[in-house]
């Protein structure tokens, strides 16, 4: 019982398959099932590979392109932040919110998943978030104990939520920009 | 086939129902089954009264209890915002929050869906919010034109969301309360 009868290539695909179907239905309504016939592939190599949904979800979000967060530097918190926008790419955008819609629920439900999508995208980013902000720090631009700070992330991810909740929109790079300056950046007084 | 079979108060307690599985499992997995088995009815007696999921949803949606924001008036903005969270009860918020986490991916996939919460819970909310802030330009302590106004229902959504997704909990009236003097007092400029 090894994973070694797949190739890198075919569990790459079979990955991808998966976050489109998280994408596209949402976590409860992903069935092994549907990924088979996705992938074509059987469902006993599936479940002989990963035993289980959540561990196949699980290893499929180690497939999310990493933020480039972390490489920004521009010198000021504005400029860090506008490039954050500027690199944002619509229709990335558009793939990573209907992820985030697409495992809500499921996350709240089932803590393994959770632990996975807090280690492998929301983690980074927020340590990608810190190191930008504690440079705006060390620069003045900032006050540690501004009480702003502790909330970028809400602000960040809130952002991506409220407004395909309130507009049934996803957020893009133009609302994103605006959203910055008048929120974040007003929020923290830069 | 009219609805007169069953009586207000039967009504009431299988919309009450449904909308306690829709916070439980979210709406994809919310099944005719499942209200049926919880409300000791027939699934027969389910479709012939409401014909579809979807709709016996929406109906169910009715019966959540109106916000109450639209009532406030302290005489200032933060004033309001503050009177708002003091109203705001701990578990009701986890229910708004269950609620919404359950229906986000549906609402996508549904448009009747998210009709019928945009019409029943968010609109009325943003109505309410648009009286305080209109209050609050009269007043002279925000501007008509200040940038952050249109962004407060972002953030106040947002903030169940995010809180939900980042700490993997629902938003208390203790961290609502320092959102909104660390974020929407602060990038509204009050």
């Amino acid at each position: 019982m090894t994973r070694s009868r797949l190739t890198p290539e075919r569990e790459s695909e079979l990955y991808g398959a998966v976050l489109d179907l998280l994408r596209e239905v949402g976590y409860d309504s992903l069935t092994m099932d549907a990924v088979a016939a996705r992938t074509r592939s059987s469902k006993a190599t599936l479940y002989r590979q990963w035993h289980s949904k959540p561990e196949l979800v699980a290893r499929s979000l180690q497939q999310v392109k990493p933020s480039v967060t972390g490489e920004i530097d521009t010198g000021s918190l504005r400029g860090d932040f506008h490039e954050m926008m500027s690199r944002a790419d619509d229709e990335e955008m558009e793939r990573d919110s209907a992820l985030m819609r697409g495992l809500l629920q499921a996350v709240h439900n089932n803590p393994d998943l959770y632990d996975a999508l807090r280690k492998l995208l929301i983690e980074p980013e927020m340590q990608a978030l810190r190191t930008l902000v504690e440079r705006a720090v060390e620069r003045g631009e900032i006050s540690a104990d501004n009480p702003a700070v502790d909330f970028i992330p809400h602000m960040l991810f809130g952002s991506f939520f409220a407004r395909q909740m309130i507009e049934d929109k996803v957020p893009d790079r133009c609302f994103l920009t605006r959203y910055m300056d008048s929120v974040v950046l007003r929020a923290l007084g830069v």
